[in-house]
């Protein structure tokens, strides 16, 4: 494990290479920290699908960048259907991140079929870095919006450390940099509020206790690592003051889409009253759907992500099998918390509840979804 | 991995050998099988302690076979002192298991100061012997008992297959034979009542991944082996008829310690309306405790059993560091699933509501606990 790493974001354009577009290899945190290259649309199909980039608004951001990359690359003379089928492919990469439908339709709509290949390329590329500023402005903005309640919990308990628990990462590695749950403990944290960490490792991918604790430790954040079954005895212990996760997809009525295994926190979180908060970006909302937990889809991955468990083992990573091989094996992506277990959503806009109306009042030109 | 494996129990004698007591290593399944010896009090202690052997049951019969072991090599003048002493060490070996207190204790009662001391041994021998062949009666009597519930759903779902969700493992392998939690799965299975088992993975220690989905797989029981995180989901989805789970400890109120993570299924079945049951011996419930969620101490394990991964690789098992190294860890053995969240306990006597007057139904002679 390297003591160096000194990125400030997890995708950037690399200026002296002729707009390179790198991001961190997020299959190897925390162990090694290597640079992907994306220099093809099948580059960036490879990134999402398979998480060397992870987190939905990471992903938007790589996609937009894999719009740019399927043009720039295109010799012939459909511009248009390039784009289309790019579109259609990205969009195929992770079915459950929304982030990535909305950033290749902005980019489709960027297009223009009347101007010369060469604008639309410019044009598209300029959209795509306009997005990833937005998520970085985004971020910073859920974490102004979030340091009030956990400044309100430390006014309140007596002056003891505030206890957040997360699941899965919602840090800058998900996002591009502060992150969306991350960014108000960020923020707090700078501001000298005392708080404490509670990380969910996050079966079977253990993105809580490779990436987030990764994180957390960078940016001298105290915390600890848990296994996911913990934390359901830490909240009866009053050892939880508050749940904050970030969201995959967050429905018109407050339904929140998030790392498997969300939904049974945020049930503890209820049964012990405590709040449970999801921060994302608005970009993740999916405007059009109300119902999460019966109509977003959820994605199934490769039985072999639970079967085998990669760590480092003798200076390099390591898998090695945990289930016996005749035990088949079932691997759901994401579950969906309920709008009723949520106490509210943090945004870009500010905080609101966990439904509709609320929503609709922050962000009141989405009152007719296109 | 081993296709040969033939054991039925988990503890015996081998009487060619001198009553020389035995059990399976489980500390190497599923991907290699061995046997411990027990020649010595200490041999029990550190089987109990490093979980060569572990459930609550196989507990409570190796700390019996401890006491045997530490009054037979004994050769002193006072080994009832010798007795009281082998009694405290053994019950510091695994603080929540009170299968364990009732063990040492029972033996204790054995001993009769007033006899010969190869009397005492002998007796004590055969009392341990005897508290064996309980625990197997009682497991196949929680199966009997068990097999009507599974039965019942059956009848009502249309001829599909009935789908238990377990945590951890509470089969054969955790008590002599049949199991607690799987006894009832045994039972229906052969009886031909079609069904499927949701194996949670039970981090940290893996006893369902490795211990379950092992078991089951031996005795031909469909399963499939899942994250910790994903039961939420599919009870959401109707893919959960029955929840069913062994017990650590049972109060007299019916409040449920059992491996970490229980609580959060306990939780998701009543948010479901899908029935919880614990399955146990009443030589696991505590008759003088009524609190659980307060007053049982829930063990703290080494932090190592999570920052490091056990798994089968290059043929033998290794263990992965998963988490990084400066990132503190926190292991908690257990949780207690609040008696609210019971549908009902599965005894050797029957089946009871999770409350005191039906416990003490089933169990007459404990209205005046000792």
């Amino acid at each position: 494990m390297t003591d160096r790493f000194h990125f400030e974001s997890s995708i950037w354009v690399s200026e002296e290479h002729n707009r390179l577009i790198e991001v961190i290899d997020q299959r190897f945190l925390p162990f090694e920290t290597k640079i992907f290259n994306l220099k093809t649309v099948e580059d960036a199909y490879f990134a999402i699908r398979e998480m060397v980039v992870r987190g939905a608004p990471l992903i938007g951001v790589t996609a937009a960048f894999g719009m740019y990359l399927a043009l720039r690359n295109y010799r012939g003379d459909h511009p248009g259907r390039c784009l289309s089928e790019a579109a259609g492919y990205l969009n195929s990469s992770r079915p459950t991140a929304v982030n990535l439908f909305f950033a290749t339709r902005r980019l489709l709509e960027t297009f223009d079929p009347g101007k010369p290949h060469a604008v639309n390329v410019e044009n598209i590329y300029h959209e795509a870095v306009r997005m990833r500023q937005e998520e970085i402005d985004s971020c910073r903005q859920i974490g102004e919006h979030g340091v009030p309640l956990i400044e309100e919990i430390f006014r309140n308990n007596g002056g003891r450390p505030v206890e957040i628990l997360t699941h899965c990462n919602a840090g800058w590695l998900a996002c591009v940099e502060w992150g969306t749950a991350t960014a108000p403990i960020y923020l707090a944290h700078q501001k000298g509020i005392p708080l404490h960490v509670w990380v969910d490792e996050t079966r079977p991918r253990n993105q809580g206790a490779r990436l987030t604790a990764f994180e957390l430790g960078l940016k001298g954040v105290p915390h600890t690592v848990i296994p996911d079954n913990a934390g359901g005895h830490l909240m009866q212990h009053g050892r939880v003051d508050l749940v904050l996760t970030g969201s995959d997809r967050t429905t018109l009525n407050g339904d929140v889409a998030n790392k498997i295994g969300t939904y049974l926190k945020a049930l503890a979180a209820a049964d012990n009253g405590i709040p449970f908060y999801a921060a994302l970006p608005s970009s993740s909302i999916d405007w059009e759907l109300e119902d999460g937990v019966y109509h977003i889809p959820v994605e199934e991955r490769s039985p072999d992500e639970v079967a085998f468990i990669e760590g480092w083992y003798g200076k390099q990573i390591t898998a090695v099998r945990l289930i016996p091989e005749k035990s088949p094996v079932a691997n759901y992506g994401f579950d969906v918390t309920p709008a009723r277990l949520v106490t509210g959503l943090i945004t870009e806009r500010g905080v609101c509840r966990a439904e509709k109306n609320s929503l609709l009042h922050l962000f009141p030109e989405k009152q007719n979804p296109l």
